[in-house]
């Protein structure tokens, strides 16, 4: 793709959503952290031991980063919900010691606001990541943290991504002692500008790959969550089969 | 494909056993149920809520299903483990009130075994389902249940698979007070038999898929596990590249 391409793609949605990171990032660090410390909190309180996860799509993979994030560093289990045991076979299982987490975007899909629903009726403690504070997914939460990254046009989600996935990493901070990975945290949004600055280099080189028809994206441990969505946004934005694989596997 | 090519399919190892299922099946219900309700009744005593299951490839998949059929039938939580917390991070989640259990036909995948042998170290109850008796795996489990299914010359597995499916039944049926499901899963051997009935039928059918390239399977609940298991087999046996995929998603 040349310069002049990468030019045209300046005035499109997905374009100006990705240049909108650093900043997303940002506020949200300044915002949530009280919110993440909060709930923090809130699961020490309870000796919560098991996060329960409800998410779709790309807050699908950003709850695979909560498994590996929140097993590792706080000792959590994480059990990625699956919200047909709610909406198809109503018969849901016991969740009272549990943290129930519902990440949306939108905060709308309803068979997660049912999860955090049936969680709500059982006692548990609840929490939703969302960008939509007014949602019914808000609404059923004992604590909320806001994304604010502002309204996503494009069908591919790149900074509710993102700021989900630096959401859970301000959760997992705050449940652990240390001062050190909130430090470094707060240069995240400094590392997302570099990141966004390699964009021209970036235009080059994906000029080999445009006849591209299979593709396969391979990574592990905390990056096993982007092998996931990396796929993902390909799939949506390319229409070429990607998949994601374990480098284990 | 023709009659011609299925004869020629007999002398192979995969379908041998392939045909062998049904014997296995009933094989397992005949020596195992005891296993398995010896299984759950330590679970009843410890008031297990949470089973964190450790498995890769096809044994993943029968993961999967327990996922769905402890979490509706039983009102279980279930946690895929990741056996990277385990192996490359070193800090292992808190287990102690789970079950935890491995899933591996040869039961020596050290990063199974390691799952496991970390649950034990913790005082949490053990389980595996492998076809293994005398592996690492075995030795670090508190209770066993055996597939039976003799060796598995295949690299694509088959009869290790649905007899890892049929444990994960039976011990639900255990887990549950009703004999209903466990009279139905009697009669899973004769529909085994039924099933494989019907392989000429198949052999006409698949002809047209001959120059398949791309390929998605769609399944969701019970049926999701298998939607992942044919994508893997069809990846295993044809090269093509096959996608599992949620009708929810």
């Amino acid at each position: 793709m040349s310069e002049y391409n990468l030019d045209m793609l300046k005035d499109t949605h997905l374009y100006k959503e990705i240049h909108e990171q650093p900043q997303v990032l940002s506020a949200l660090i300044e915002r949530e952290l009280r919110h993440a410390r909060e709930l923090a909190a809130a699961m020490r309180e309870r000796d919560v031991q098991l996060v329960v996860i409800a998410a779709r799509g790309s807050s699908d993979n950003a709850a695979r980063y909560a498994n590996y994030l929140l097993g590792s560093m706080n000792g959590l289990v994480v059990s990625l919900a699956t919200p047909s045991l709610f909406t198809i076979y109503q018969r849901p299982p016991s969740l009272g010691r549990a943290l129930v987490l519902g990440i949306s975007q939108s905060g709308k899909s309803p068979d997660i606001v049912a999860v955090l629903a049936e969680a709500r009726r059982q006692g548990a403690l609840t929490a939703a990541i969302t960008n939509a504070l007014a949602s019914d997914l808000a609404r059923q939460a004992d604590h909320v943290i806001d994304l604010g990254a502002g309204v996503e046009r494009s069908v591919a989600a790149t900074k509710t991504y993102t700021s989900a996935l630096l959401a859970i990493a301000l959760l997992s901070a705050c449940l652990s002692d240390g001062s050190e990975m909130l430090d470094a945290l707060q240069r995240v949004p400094q590392a997302a500008v570099q990141t966004l600055d390699v964009e021209g280099q970036v235009a080059g080189i994906v000029q080999r790959y445009r006849y591209m028809h299979d593709c396969v994206v391979i990574g592990r441990g905390y990056n096993y969550a982007t092998a996931f969505e990396l796929a993902l946004k390909l799939k949506e934005l390319t229409y070429t089969m990607v998949e994601p694989y374990s480098s284990a596997d």
